[in-house]
């Protein structure tokens, strides 16, 4: 075994026992460690900021692009709003030790679920430094040890928090060990996370998709497969005009490297020749680079014809193609064939298709009248999220605190026998 | 590709294809295929009770074992125990289409969850034709289709119960490709089974440990691990003599071959002296083979000493291993060791250690005073199991209703843009 495989397999070991140390903390214990964290990133931030201006200047000398490069950085504003999730976790319920669903059966047991944390959370991920803080609150608040493992690109900003982190955690009293950072950036390294199953009671890779798949396709460890967002919008015959184009605009190009953003337009027959080109307008006129199916083309001469590839990528980039639909069974037809099952809007002012498309579409988060950029845990009120699970088993959509728990039956007898 | 893979990819997908019926199907639909089902089995007793007679034979000929025989036997007594299954499934309510915790957001998105299928669900199973009808009901139930590969022990049995059901369903008018039988017993079957994640939803492996871990460290499909029950007694220093006797003698003796029986005893060592020799001599009387430790074996002189191998051994049979311990203490370490995390019972009349005893073991069920043998679907009150889950992620401890179900979000807007 290399060293570096080695190493992971150490810090993995030491998260398992601090795990065990972590589910005697009482919910004061844990949340005044959560504020600590809080108030350390705060007054570290000076050190944050540097940490995370070496990582940008490197990525921007290697090539990294304007969206990604502003997903990398951790700026005043992400650490303020990384801390204002720390303390919405601290002011959310403790779900560990929770009885769910107690029961008295007939022959007299009393059966329930406690709920658990899962043991040792592992995390692998690419850039996105506010993604380090929110695990470390989700699974400090849960009592799961969590073992990090960022994209070489982040290394330096990621390294500060968890010191900052580490530091906090053990003056109010809980292990250091509960936090693992592993700072190989090769492949071997989350090769030996994915192997260790005596070790790792759960793994999310959250990044492209290429990362996504390698993890998912590779693991040993139980996976959540997490945020390939290839999201539609699909404007009806009925939409109304200002609602669809200010949906459109907010949810491509807000935050365009994100991925609840939208990635595809589909637009029924019967309004496209007057809606397509003033929305295809507000696109370019922000930058967006603008494909079309070759109704479109016809309706919006300027666009670039888009290649059957362009229907199942996610861009993340200020890139959109659009579509024109006969009606909405082929929009839905389309989104659940071409969707990666993250979220998907319809823009409708008819009833009866606002409830078909709900149901009938097959993804985490189904959108009536709204922008699919509110699919995150902090949007749905969970206080932070560990990631947006696009599985069905045991997590789908946002990933907040019960969703870093399990449960196990509690039964109460009193000599009872089969 | 092989013929025998094609076959399973084309069952696959029609069972795909079935599960977008399924979906559309009413509660009360789906509950007049349930009864037909169950209407059906007990007509046709007398073909189903023929088909097992023949597997039945054919696996003493070739040397299967007495527990593991009355396992595989499908008597009149089963037919009436899965048929009442069925009807308790009938009267559960639906949990399809619910919508759970539907909450507004401060900016006036209304955001629930949508109880939904899964889609397909892939079991692999040995012996126990009673899982053949426990899984078309609950999958029918929660509008799944199903793919059952049982063993070949159970070939004629399994296919008898499957054909009845096919025709049952069809007449209530679901389609009948919504189950789908593989016939083919090798493993290349099941192999391909375990490949096809763009049909398969969730696989669920259910028999020995072999079988298990085969399929959990080979599966790209999305695997629910279940069953092998290494299970222990703890009795306690203040446990009820009488309490302690009648709990041993069920929790091992009353049906040794299945995953709930409990494999060891643990007894504290104040009590050993005057109830251990009283409890190894209830279950010789009952052909039990007990094996010991040292100190075991210096208070009952006729044990087979237990070797360091037996500790984490799952017998399925008439054996049991006793393991002196010093205290509480002792004995959670050596369950959290040893076990399996299936079903775990302490006998006690102490109220700290009964807590102590539910808090610190990591298992899917935890017993105060009662039998081990209760781990399961129908005497936990979720009318029948696709099988016992002993992971943490998505479903732990028998596997009902909403274990095959997933949720998806769906949220209503009027514009709302971030």
């Amino acid at each position: 075994m290399t060293t570096a495989r080695q190493k992971v397999r150490t810090q993995a070991a030491l998260a398992k026992a601090a795990s065990h140390t972590l589910v005697t903390m009482s919910a004061d214990q844990k949340n005044r460690a959560l504020w600590a964290f809080s108030e350390a990133l705060l007054e570290n931030q000076e050190v944050l900021i540097e940490a995370n201006r070496v990582d940008v200047d490197s990525a921007r000398n290697a090539g990294m692009s304007g969206p990604l490069l502003k997903r990398l950085s951790f700026t005043k504003d992400s650490i303020r709003n990384a801390c204002q999730g720390l303390q919405t976790l601290v002011s959310l319920p403790d779900p560990i030790g929770n009885i769910l669903e107690m029961r008295r059966r007939p022959n007299g047991l009393l059966i329930g679920k406690m709920r658990v944390p899962l043991g040792v959370v592992g995390m692998i991920y690419e850039s996105r430094p506010n993604v380090t803080v929110d695990a470390i609150g989700l699974c400090l608040k849960t009592s799961n040890s969590v073992i990090l493992k960022g994209g070489s690109e982040a290394l330096r900003t990621n390294a500060a928090i968890v010191e900052i982190a580490k530091r906090a955690i053990e003056q109010a009293g809980i292990p250091a060990d509960a936090i693992q950072f592993i700072s190989d950036t090769d492949r071997e390294a989350a090769q030996e996370m994915m192997a260790l199953y005596e070790y790792i009671d759960l793994l999310i890779p959250r990044g492209g998709s290429s990362l996504i798949r390698f993890v998912k396709e590779n693991a040993k460890v139980p996976v959540i497969e997490t945020g390939v967002g290839n999201c539609h919008i699909y404007v009806d015959l009925s939409a109304e005009p200002a609602t669809a184009r200010r949906i459109v605009i907010n949810a491509k190009t807000s935050n365009p490297a994100v991925c609840n953003a939208a990635e595809k337009l589909l637009i029924h027959r019967a309004v496209a020749p007057s809606l397509l080109p003033v929305i295809v307008n507000d696109l370019t006129e922000r930058g967006v680079e603008v494909r079309g199916c070759k109704e479109a083309l016809k309706l919006c001469p300027g666009l670039v014809l888009a290649e059957e590839g362009d229907w199942e990528t996610e861009y993340l980039d200020l890139i959109m193609a659009v579509k024109v639909v006969e009606d909405i069974d082929e929009a839905i037809a389309h989104i659940n064939r071409y969707g990666t099952g993250h979220s998907e809007a319809i823009v409708t002012a008819d009833y009866e298709n606002a409830w078909k498309f709900l149901n009938d579409v097959d993804a985490a988060a189904v959108y009536v009248n709204a922008s699919t950029r509110f699919t995150d845990g902090f949007e749905f009120g969970l206080g932070a999220e560990v990631g947006i699970s696009t599985q069905k088993l045991h997590a789908r959509g946002p990933m907040g605190l019960e969703e870093l728990t399990t449960t196990k039956y509690i039964v109460f007898g009193n000599g009872q026998i089969r």
